[in-house]
């Protein structure tokens, strides 16, 4: 009963199907395979738009490129003091920004709220020379405690930041399962609620190793840009035709949401067996991840019956479910506490 | 007749079917798991010596990263004028070192001489702060002329890089090309001959994307140091099993080895019969890539009949075979010079 | 009547002086010169140590210089958010450490407390790879708010930063001021009490631009290293006699100090007055600056009288004396709110 | 008898002079005072042309701020490879670039030709992600042999970087005695032969430390950026007139030439009386350095005599003359030989 994280799953057959149909000839190098393009295509119609779009094997090298793009070295970006390129990237941002700083902003359960970003927003003076001025904002989707922004919020925020004059990220590592929890379409929580450049995260929800920078509209520009940083990054591998052909293959027939749509239903079975058990929840299941403040003696028990989970810094326990938890394992988890 | 570059060949079936096999159930992600646990025994094995190892997905973030543990950000790198790390990595070492420098030397067919070196080393003067002094010497082999250093050569070298207080890199993207020529054996090749941390390349011999980078002796004691850089660079997937699966299937019975032998036939009997044909070769064939001055008329008579190779910048053409180019290939290649 | 900034202030008669008795003959360049060798002495002696010393012309460079030294780019400096080199210095320590974070810790008159560190270290896994681990702590005496530290508190925060694996920075910009509320000698408030590498300021205190990066104790080995960074940071200037020289009239009979008494006085006079007047200090007065909520009017009679000062964002107005501040120029100001 | 370095002159009357008189009162801070203000004024006039422009205080930080802002990180800047910028500054470029990589080309007499340049350039394929093309151009003013360009090479090679869509930048460290040498203007050598941004040095020919960072035309649009990396940098002074009006003393009456013909003049008589004791020289004199190839003997006799100067790499050595070199120096050294 693995709950550890998404990351410990294995891929799902059609991704490795893909891959093997993939490996058959001598094809371009570099992304200038047949895959690669169709890859691109598939997204283009998925987000309902002309898009830029390079794929690389880890989200902190999607998130950290993305950053690079928009925030110049002596620049900074805004997040969540508990957002992924802040505490779990080991200051990627920081080195593929040159030495971008980092705005932290509080928010319940993981959010950045419009108030508190207006109050930054406002302290910033571009002109003083001596301050670091913010050019970027970065949500992101689920947020680090398994939130989702609405296609609402998302906007309101990003109409803040255009108008302060700085540019829009999405971290989307795990995009899906907030737009299965939302009902939102791609398109509308990305682009059309005002975000510039996407992560788009395929490797938590069933691929091997696949990950997605979308570059929406005016930001398209900047792809030889990318390009060139990811060559300087190490993260244009030869072969590239078996990364594109994972994205394919999880766009084929929506494949990457009905995972999602399976992750997102055990959490929530898993959060309502929690609540019945007596545990509160830490914050609103929104996605596939479960913070949960356990009663005296119920970690004990989970743990004693094989149940892997995180103790999270901030006292709860954490249960991650993803596209291959079995029913059964959230059945027999609860049981334990029964 | 795809003779454009090892990179553009498929993977080995058996790499894939480890990576399918490896498809099961949950396992420990970032490095945690027992395929890469195993790949590392199986690299010791191999290098007959304790050493520390770490998976990457591309040559480039192998030898930037490599590189990066080296020489620090006000230090600099002696490597051949053709090196990869100089010519096609867009600057990747730099970025990764912080703003190291690469002190370039020639040397015919792309080979770094003794006495260049010696002379390098000689003018330059570690107590002079105005001057950037050199740290690490970086070997290829095969370098990007297709040719390759003898084990004596490399001793002699590594040897001339330690008395002057230097390290000592091997950006072995084809070190298995060059080990079936040379008949030497990887420790032999390596540490025995010198060299601290090397790039052992796997993508373009038949895996899908895996480079591993070996610390060898004292340098392993930097472990949890290029842990970081890996972390911090975006190099360390969620999911490594499947990169270490790689590697673990082309060591087994020595797959590796068999694959380059493969290679390397297929090249010399390229070479022997350009040379029949009456095109003169530009450098020595020493492993899998064939740099040849065609006559007049060849080059038009072989696109002509389908056989993709480059126009190199020094006026020859460049021929690579890999893993799996058929005989058949390079005989129908052949006869429309006849 | 300007009580802007200390940085406003011309350069005190003494310096001027030392610096045109420097200006005879040839002298060797780049600090091989006698009175950047007697200024370490006399720093030496000042400080009661051996010590290892380089002088650059702003305190910029010599905070960024001194941190590059201790935290490495995939590490961080914990600091209080409202610190100088935080909020003033263009992220010129993200610049210098190659891309290290800040680690921002909220406290009462932009002092860190000795709890709030505690808590810092504790909730810190150095060997948990995705996160930044904390390589520095720096204390900035005075504080951005005008408050000293005492020395046990300065040595109370250094074990704790010690015991944890951390080297310290203390930002001197305005030590001299400092220690004369604290009436603790140089050595006392430094590496006595636990300060690895000091930043020591004598721009703000008479000097026309001078400032000593200063390496106690083991950290003097570090001292190639930070004149490599120097001369790469541009801040090895060929006719460094002059920026020493400098320093050696500061030093002179206690100069320094003298005219640090003299702008605290100044200061207390103001705060004192303020008091006085109805208005309330925002922090304690403990050097030349005094942060206080004027009353209404108060403000406005004040520029109205020609007064300057600096609107601080926290709603308070800023008062900073210096070493030529006139006492008429305080009776003046005080004049105008009565 | 010093002749080791111009750096090692000490500073004009005059120079001091302004120093002192700046001493007055308080003043802006950070370069919104007069003498700035001024001292920009006074270089538009005397480069016939709006410009706008930063001053620094050594001439490393001039020449890596300069291309910062022409090179990106991923970028390349060709040079002569006995540049300044190459041998001498530590990695200053690579350091502010974030790793911009230099493209070296040789020359007789350090100096750049055409036909070098135009090599570099075609060879050049800025569409392939792999390679690093160049950005910029920078040339050196008198070069490091202490040959100077004439206006007609300068506009040469400006204009085929500017074809090949890079951008120039001038290292002006002793442009004031190419100037006197080739008895061309300030403007006629710089903007109007197609320099975009100019490293216009001062301290070798007078200055305590004073360098101006000059960009011409529509680069004066990146002041913004400049002064940004200025203080990211530490080369944003408080006390910023003091280095200004060290500038308004040079240019006024046109003092910066006078003492450059000074020391022009001084070492032209020195290679001529080389010349005639035998010596043979390495390279033109057209400023204030003789490169010579002493007789047996002649070096010893001139140390003895207690005259100073470099033995240089190659062989030769190098006299500086400065604007204060005595002519009876000269006349000392030389009767030493014969």
């Amino acid at each position: 009963m693995n709950f550890a994280s998404d990351t410990t799953a294995p891929a799902h057959p059609d991704v490795l199907a893909a891959v093997l149909a993939a490996n058959a000839g001598a094809a371009p190098s570099y992304g200038a395979d047949d895959w690669t393009a169709r890859a691109q295509q598939a997204l283009s119609t998925l987000f309902e738009t002309d898009l830029a779009v390079a794929f690389v094997s880890s989200g902190t090298a999607a998130n950290a490129l993305a950053l690079s793009l928009l925030c110049p070295p002596d620049g900074a970006i805004i997040c969540h003091e508990n957002a992924h390129i802040n505490r779990d990237e080991r200051g990627a941002p920081e080195f593929y920004t040159h030495g971008g700083k980092l705005f932290l902003l509080s928010g319940a359960h993981d959010l950045i709220g419009s108030d508190a970003l207006q109050v930054a927003l406002k302290t910033m003076d571009r002109d003083f020379v001596h301050e670091t001025p913010a050019d970027v904002l970065s949500l992101s989707q689920l947020s680090e405690a398994g939130t989702a922004y609405s296609q609402k919020e998302v906007k309101a925020l990003c109409a803040l930041a255009h108008n302060a004059g700085l540019r829009t990220h999405m971290d989307g590592a795990r995009l899906a399962n907030a737009l299965v929890h939302t009902k939102c379409s791609p398109a509308d929580m990305t682009w059309r609620a005002g975000v510039d450049v996407l992560s788009f995260g395929f490797s938590k929800n069933g691929a091997l190793g696949a990950e997605a920078i979308i570059l929406f509209g005016e930001q398209s520009k900047a792809f030889a840009a990318l390009e060139a940083r990811r060559k300087r990054g190490g993260h244009m591998p030869p072969k590239q035709r078996f990364v594109s052909a994972q994205v394919l293959a999880m766009l084929q027939d929506n494949l990457w949401l009905s995972l999602a749509r399976h992750a997102n239903a055990a959490a929530q079975m898993l959060a309502d067996g929690f609540e019945r058990s007596g545990a509160c929840l830490q914050h609103p299941v929104q996605g596939n991840e479960v913070f949960v403040c356990l009663q005296d003696g119920q970690a004990k028990a989970l743990r004693e019956a094989g149940v892997q989970f995180y103790a999270w810094p901030d006292g709860s326990a954490r249960f991650v479910t993803s596209w291959n938890t079995p029913q059964v394992d959230v059945q027999n988890a609860l049981a334990t506490l029964s």
